[in-house]
């Protein structure tokens, strides 16, 4: 039996030991089960954290939403386009720069938003209910520090 | 002063408490400083991923790499055409199904995978030296516990 399409297991060559191999994996799970419970016009993660910081920051400007996020302009951009063709998120110029737009959520984002944070709730009551409390503490505690990585 | 512009912080609408969005974030982040370690012929830590995996299971399948790392296949197809354009990865035709094809790392592949853990070992001594031998070990454990949640 030479074929490995035959043997069931295949060597991770250690990589479940590195940090970044198993980050990526948890956040495929997570982002995975935040999409199974979702139910409305918001389907994805990304368009979930951008409508929570528009409904927190009215007229924030693209380049502020994605420093915020930590999004690529390329791609925040296709996600505002699809926000605003399915008339969620409202594009205004701005009124000192003709090149800058302030964005806002429409009544229809408003509501999207709030149905979205039901199953964002109950998503993260399952990973509380996974880790206990006291290990969602202290994953997220590990993963801010992980975050100043960037500086 | 109304314009957000001028203003320095943007609310994050509580997101820096939601798993998912801090996975994201650190993951960003230990990527990066990933990439900023290597100096080689391997840029990217999927690239990395896929030589460690071919390197210690020979004529592995794409299907098998797929399933192993969680990539899927449109995106495995154009690392692997990349890896095998640069000499660093061999496709065979498998003898048992001619549609597939048997992955093996070149010597240049070889050499490339050994000069990619060098930087590897000093990107997660970063970590380990950021969290903590202790910190670094719970958080591994929440993080298995995490891709629990696809099963």
């Amino acid at each position: 039996m030479s074929d490995l399409n035959d043997t069931p297991r295949t060597d991770l060559a250690g990589l479940d030991n590195h940090v970044g191999y198993m980050l990526r994996c948890a956040q495929l799970a997570v982002f995975g089960d935040f999409i199974a419970g979702q139910r409305g016009a918001v389907t994805r993660p990304g368009q979930f954290s951008i409508l929570a910081v528009i409904d927190r920051n009215p007229g924030l400007s693209q380049t502020r939403v994605c420093a915020a996020l930590g999004i690529k302009r390329a791609n925040l951009v296709g996600v505002i386009n699809e926000l605003e063709s399915s008339g969620l998120v409202r594009r205004d110029p701005s009124p000192k720069d003709r090149r800058s737009n302030r964005l806002h959520l429409t009544p229809a984002g408003q509501r999207a938003l709030r149905s979205s944070l039901d199953g964002q709730a109950e998503h993260e009551a399952r990973i509380t209910r996974l880790l206990g409390v006291a290990g969602r503490r202290s994953l997220l505690k590990q993963l801010v520090k992980l975050c100043q990585l960037r500086k």
